[in-house]
């Protein structure tokens, strides 16, 4: 660090501080943007017949994320992926993000310019700049992204061109863009609660869970494809199926030896391997649900597109009870015997 | 309370504190909303022609507000009420919101839900839905809101119809859409740091401070009448005169006689009550700049809407320095010696 750097966000002060980071974001590349970073608002020109999709999320240090096994740079990347996931779980584009962050006065600004330089280069993968935000002063650091996103352009009939969690139907097939477990198993070598022997694939799996890469082309072939129903695997194989099969008001049933597994996942962790797939978050990829014969359609779409494979592991029931039911199936038949789970900021985590 | 209620969120779980603030939210009145709360993310249809804008901010307990002089209820409303006004500020219509509230794990959820309502009745007045957010686990009690507003819609041709910081010029008349101190004044009194001899006077400031009302029809009606440059006054009238000076390469002289004083001010806060209005933050009316025929047209407009009145309280004059100078003179002619002060989150406060 030059000596004439300021050390901490006290030093530098909130004005001082949006100019460095808009410094840091540089200009938009999104030629539709009007007004980005210092008005009182941002503005832009919506797609033509493109809806507006939004989220937001906020992670907390100590809750969400951990400085001692996240670089301030990945920490940009992952809180900018989080939330572009979720847009590539309505089956839609991202464009556009505002961040705002409650720091302590003692916030290097060293690293709150890495987080912004994460923030960029997986926006500029993706197609999404940062237009604004907020900086402020607190007890706790806080990241809030709001991600907005636009769907395919809308013909005028009536049929929504997105991916919602409550179109799954009884007798769907269930399918994931991609293998799971990765990026549990990262975080277990980054722990070190786990040993790889090969250098190559503990590389892979660390980088999974450092750098998770969001399945927007994935979603987007997706809707292509007739499907309606995705979500993104953020909780938990077993744990986002049941938000599925809540909204949609029906259960499901996993074939758990068709559930594809991260690469090196058995060879490091064996037969917890599965369990990992199963119930670890932060993978990304987009499971979804969709008549057998337009999983089939999206399955080509993707392979023509150099994605995917997408893979078929379970079916949607009737719904037996009040709750919705997620079962996993051995190859013998018999249910595996996993706890869902999930991911509770309140209860559990 | 009744026995049965969940004293806390940690009680409730994420998910179930979710579904209880959905249900206090109750259903949108917006048709273009086409999914709100409940999948990965929020969507609607945008309306033709309009540019979409938005803004986020981030508010922290201790920093930003005190639940001692705040209730949960006027907080949700605040919360709301402040964004609302940064889309008022760009002569934009507020639309959507969303929320992600960073909570203490003994949060009490009649709290939470009072917040809530709060929210919804500053939505509801204003023509906002609440359509997403999260909630999440945190040591440090953080607000963020997000919101997205829409401007009015746009003919083919290059002008924006937007109210933008940055197109103040030399000769533009300076203008504020009502009286300036209330907020402040109410705090003093909230905090028992003065006292009104009438009880209706120190209500209404009170409620000044409690419920501020963002200028969303006064910030169309200047769009409409050919202005394009205002922002509003959040952290207090020279320092906000201050950042339009800043983005527009300006200066501004301000005449202190004729800047409107909010009721009863005066009574109150004597010959402090100047200050209160030049310096004091959050009172939400719109300060713009215009050649003088068009703050004239505009204060005619509002006159006929009702609003306003549009006061002219000075004039944009050549930048001479580096950094943007804003003087408040009195009606001597000479400078008032008052310090900007501004509300930096870092530095003050």
């Amino acid at each position: 660090m030059p000596t004439d750097a300021p050390a901490s966000v006290a030093d530098l002060g909130e004005f001082g501080l949006i100019d460095r980071l808009a410094q840091t974001l540089g200009p938009s590349a999104n030629p539709n943007l009007v007004i980005g970073i210092g008005d009182d608002a941002a503005a832009w020109l919506p797609s033509p017949r493109c809806m507006t999709v939004a989220t937001t999320d906020a992670l907390v240090a100590g809750v969400h994320f951990d400085l001692a096994t996240t670089s301030w740079e990945d920490l940009g990347w992952k809180a900018l992926a989080e939330n572009i996931s979720d847009v590539a779980a309505m089956g839609c584009r991202p464009r556009y993000a505002l961040v705002a962050l409650a720091l302590p006065a003692n916030a290097p600004v060293s690293g709150i310019e890495a987080f912004y330089r994460g923030m960029r280069a997986c926006g500029e993968r993706y197609g999404c700049s940062v237009i604004g935000g907020d900086v402020v002063r607190s007890g706790a650091f806080v990241i809030q992204v709001t991600l907005l996103g636009e769907s395919l352009p809308m013909d005028a009939g009536p049929d929504r061109l997105l991916l919602e969690r409550s179109r799954a139907r009884d007798g769907d097939a269930i399918a994931v863009t991609g293998p799971l477990g990765g990026s549990t198993g990262g975080l277990r070598l980054l722990l070190g609660q786990a040993t790889a022997s090969e250098a190559r694939v503990a590389e892979e799996l660390m980088n999974a869970h450092r750098r998770p890469m969001p399945r927007v082309q994935e979603g987007l072939a997706l809707v292509e494809a007739g499907v309606r129903c995705a979500m993104d695997v953020s909780d938990g194989l077993l744990a986002d199926v049941g938000h599925i099969c809540e909204r949609s008001g029906v259960d499901a049933d996993l074939d758990a030896s068709r559930v594809p597994l991260y690469h090196g996942l058995e060879a490091v962790f064996g037969q917890e391997a599965l369990r990992l797939a199963l119930t670890g978050g932060e993978d990304y990829e987009l499971v979804c649900a969709a008549p057998p014969e337009t999983i089939a359609r999206a399955g080509e779409l993707l392979a023509e597109r150099g994605l995917g494979p997408l893979s078929v592991i379970g079916s949607i029931v009737p719904r037996t009870g009040v709750e919705p039911r997620v079962r996993a199936f051995q190859s013998s038949g018999v249910p595996l015997d996993v706890t869902v789970g999930g991911w509770d900021h309140f209860h559990g985590g």
